[in-house]
């Protein structure tokens, strides 16, 4: 394979132009750093705008300079990082053969490819801990937690000025079941959130290029993006392309979860180039090392695979340290086994070796690795269930509990948790779920994948999962890792990753909604008035997706036209309600009436009026179209 | 336009063949009736086969003769309703010019199209009810309700025998919310629900076509497909091949939701064709016939409006009752105003004649047309949210609470209702909904249009509603309006349909396993069975769209070779958990182990042995893909 070719070939694949009907915008922080934060902004026709989160990195500016063989710049915050002055540059794990999973060279020595991308690496100094929770519980406000405050309010007082309504506000207050939601998250709300294990900033120092963002049930709903090839199919440029279409479509943070050979160097071409914190599951490169063998693991080459990729900037490790070997039997009747990759290699391992879990032996020396580069925990759940007749039993839950335990020991070291959840959950079973995990875990960060609330419809596995990922992001899930529509089938392609990504921000949204994050309503507002007064492109625009809105209106009404018609193809021009319901709101307008009152006043007194003047429901002549 | 075209033309259309990997069965009741019940017979590569609940009606069984220009055989429904005595045809309503909207040719009291499949309309005799409640509550089990209670048990023993678990059912039993759901549905059953309310058999006499369901909280949660031609677009022949569409993937029913011309004719082909009962919003031809002027209709030319539809035999009517003119003010705050269009049409109307709505004024006389027939009241939410901002607002449920009210009178005259819900509602506010519709309507069935839980996202409200959908169908809602991806943008094309009908059918069946329906999660286990024992085809046909997730597979390993395979492209043979885990049991298997217990025992005594045989965690040789 010819990597070169494969980069330049990624260069041609990703899509620059911003977001359809919108721009980018970087605010300035009023704070001590004076950070400043990119966001996304939609002008709408009215003059109004709307900001929103941007997860989209410097692809969507159409004035950055964008080289994927060279890589993103690395931005304001390598200049925070060596400000700090308790990092050090070293000259890094030297790359190896088996790095790219190339064992059949190993007997040479010959590696396949050496010119990466990767800066020379950096770790914290001899005593010192680089860990974003061990400065916050030093009561140091570091410029990503800034960043991160800057960034999560999202100019919510704009929308907040427009839209604000105190009866609206009560009613629609949400149920936020125990979280803590500000009305405006300042550094300081950021700063503690994290000192307290209840948030965390995935933020390796190797990954300078990255855009600061929290994840943690305080604060919006993250979704992450699962990414990789398989020994099966797919090439790097492609992944490489996935990744930037995925932060387009809103990933707050993405997996690679890559097997097979160019493990290494996928990786480094993904990091490079991502803005979002990359996220791995270590054991699948450190297999390929071993051939495959899950008994030829050793502590030794894991070790070796965490410092690998910590020197290149991962920001967050699953691991599934809570895969005891006195849980593996409790599977042993289960309807689908165990279905986590990394849960079944370290099964098959502690059986295979009658030994206890090695990620479980040497916890505190994984501490001791992520606390020198500022790399989160994951906890893997290597027992999630497979299905929904595996759900809360005691396989999973025996597992929570160890990482709960684990979650406290990573915190003695200052090393930033999260916690990993299901999988495959009817929906009464999903709140206790959250709950024992907010017990278990101490509040840490849950982040799950779905969880599916059925299993009868393969192709649809990212709607079965959304309905769940919604629920328990209400219930207090900080971050949804995404399903596509081929989950359980094969490989997602560019368009089931767009699919399983807007599919979930919507329902992470939903989430928010619901749980009544401050501001989070008032996007749906601004979509909601742009709709009531028939400005399709605002609509369109307003969306999570607005070329497919965009697509479908026209679909059966393409002419510019129909953009500022009153009405839409569904019901056709005499029975828009919308457009009744506007001219209702407007013959009490233009009579001085305002309000319900106001307007009952008028109907009973003018009844007639409206009658003579102009009552005809459909609009008088119909624009072409 | 040339109708018979279009019919021939919907001949060629519509799709015939058996849904892929399943089989039609009629299944003989061994009750009073012996009526005959059609299903859907999935057989498995295992030897096993599933049976599954059927809405295709004839057109999936390749016996049947199908012309969709003669409409469908009667049925054995036509001789059940003779052999009740208490009918009588008659000569029915004559056509008139406006029926389909072509008032340009009152004048010459021209009708454009004479030749309709309906039959000769019937009606109760003088003095007698037909309705399925008036039955019920005599204490008569009528065929209807036999086929109800074999369809609804779906052969559930059959599952249950081989998926029953103790452990297992105990911790998935499901949170039913009060609802009463017998492990099996006896026809003494539906007739006790259908006597006191709690569920509808939409069942005109004059649709003999079709295949008796029901509608309640104590049953599988059903769904409903709108199709229907717009002023702006779709023809009658594509019409009639939605429905056949709707009805394959899974509508239980399907409103009929023409505009326009030619609403009369596209409605009799939409009924002689249709297996599944159908329904209507018959204020919207009422409106065409006084050429889209809101404050010239009457309650004469509604009424003649409603006898005409029952003669053709529509099974439940949307009527907007319940906006009553002191309602109309509590709109005029609202974010999106009036988004029912049956409900904005209402509202003008009281308005500008400053009068109650002649739907409420008239209500009984409506009664005493629908019990005539056996028509159903849907009792519409005119005042529905259209925007999570309007969400459970005074209008709301105002409104809701005359619909309570208005369900009590209906019931007087032994006419069965249901009532719709929104709409547009946060996910904390659903349940709310749920519960206050329980409250003040007495447990009449709920029959909600999602709700949508939040606005941001058009092009998804298939998802940002099915989300809602399942909640509320675990709540308590027993039928779900679906929605599909062009909502708010378009009218949906055949695609849209299918994916609209998927999403809500997994909605459904998410809601019905949470409640603990008996029988509901054996599905799941079926299909996660032949997912773990690596069965595709199994996992495809037993899925809601097998030709769907056939396709997904078959995008990255197209060979048959695959289909056999014990991996995926997900990831890859060396990876796949379900293969490792099934290891791990082969391996207690084959000594004789069983159960948790012994696989402890096992693993403790014996891992070197496991070790040393065969411990490649990949597939030695991998079959030629």
């Amino acid at each position: 394979m010819n990597e070169k070719a494969s980069l330049l070939d990624a260069n041609s694949l990703i899509t620059r132009e911003p977001i359809s009907g919108s721009s980018k915008v970087y605010i300035k922080s009023s704070f001590e750093h004076g950070v400043s934060v990119p966001m996304r902004r939609v002008d709408l026709t009215n003059g109004d705008s709307v900001t929103l989160y941007d997860t989209s990195g410097p692809y969507t500016d159409p004035k950055a300079e964008i080289d994927v063989t060279k890589g993103l710049a690395a931005g304001d915050r390598a200049a925070w990082i060596t400000a700090r002055g308790d990092t050090e540059t070293y000259e890094g794990r030297q790359m190896l053969p088996e790095d790219n999973g190339l064992r059949g060279n190993a007997a040479t020595g010959e590696v396949a490819y050496y010119e990466g991308l990767q800066r020379q690496p950096r770790r914290a100094k001899k005593g010192c801990n680089v860990s974003q929770m061990y400065y916050a519980r030093q009561g140091i406000i570091t410029p990503e937690m800034e960043y991160i405050a800057v960034r999560e309010n999202m100019r919510r007082e704009e929308l907040k000025a427009r839209y604000a309504n105190a009866e609206r506000d009560e009613r629609l207050k949400g149920e936020s079941w125990g979280a803590n939601l500000p009305e405006t998250v300042t550094p300081e709300f950021v700063r503690k959130e994290i000192a307290e294990g209840r948030a965390i900033i995935p933020a390796n120092i190797n990954h300078p290029e990255m855009e600061p963002m929290i994840i943690g049930r305080n604060f919006l709903v993250k979704v992450n993006a699962n990414i990789g090839n398989s020994a099966v199919t797919s090439s790097i440029a492609e992944e490489v392309d996935k990744m930037v279409w995925a932060i387009r479509w809103g990933a707050d943070t993405v997996m690679d979860l890559s097997t097979g050979q160019d493990i290494h160097n996928t990786r480094d071409w993904i990091l490079r180039n991502s803005p979002v914190p990359i996220g791995t599951v270590p054991i699948y490169q450190a297999l390929e090392k071993v051939g495959g063998v899950a008994e030829d693991l050793t502590w030794e080459i894991f070790r070796d695979t965490l410092i690998e990729q910590a020197e290149q900037g991962v920001s967050y490790f699953t691991l599934h340290a809570g895969v005891l070997l006195r849980y593996v039997h409790l599977t042993a009747n289960r309807m689908t086994g165990i279905v986590s990759r990394g849960g079944s290699i370290m099964a098959k391992w502690c059986i295979s070796h009658h030994k206890e879990n090695f990620l479980y032996t040497h916890f505190e020396e994984i501490c001791e690795i992520m606390q020198a580069y500022d790399v989160s925990f994951s906890l893997g759940d290597g027992l999630r269930p497979g299905s929904a007749a595996d759900a809360n039993d005691a396989a999973q839950l025996a597992e929570l509990k160890t990482l709960g335990e684990l979650t406290k020991i990573a915190w003695k070291y200052d090393v930033q948790v999260m916690v990993e959840g299901p999988g495959h959950v009817p929906m009464q079973l999903i709140k206790e779920n959250m709950d024992l995990q907010l017990k278990y875990c101490d509040e840490a960060p849950f982040y799950t994948l779905g969880p599916l609330t059925t299993d009868i419809a393969p192709g649809y596995d990212h709607i079965t999962s959304g309905i769940g990922a919604a629920m328990i992001g209400w219930f207090g899930c900080a971050m949804l890792c995404y399903v596509t529509p081929k989950e359980h089938l094969g490989l997602p392609d560019r368009d089931d990753v767009k699919t399983g990504l807007i599919t979930y921000k919507l329902c992470a949204h939903a989430g928010d909604v619901a749980k009544g994050h401050p501001g989070a309503r008032y996007w749906d507002d601004a979509l909601s008035q742009a709709r009531f007064e028939f400005r399709w492109q605002d609509q369109f625009n307003l969306g999570l997706d607005p070329d497919t809105a965009r697509a479908y209106h026209d679909a059966t009404l393409p002419n510019d036209s129909a953009k500022v018609a009153h009405f839409c193809s569904m019901c056709g021009p005499k029975f828009c309600s919308m457009k009744i319901s506007a001219d209702v709101r407007k013959y009490a307008e233009e009579r001085g009436l305002d309000g319900s009152e106001a307007l009952e006043q008028g109907m009973t007194e003018k009844s007639a009026e409206f009658r003579a003047g102009g009552s005809e429901i459909y609009v008088e002549s119909e624009p072409e179209l």
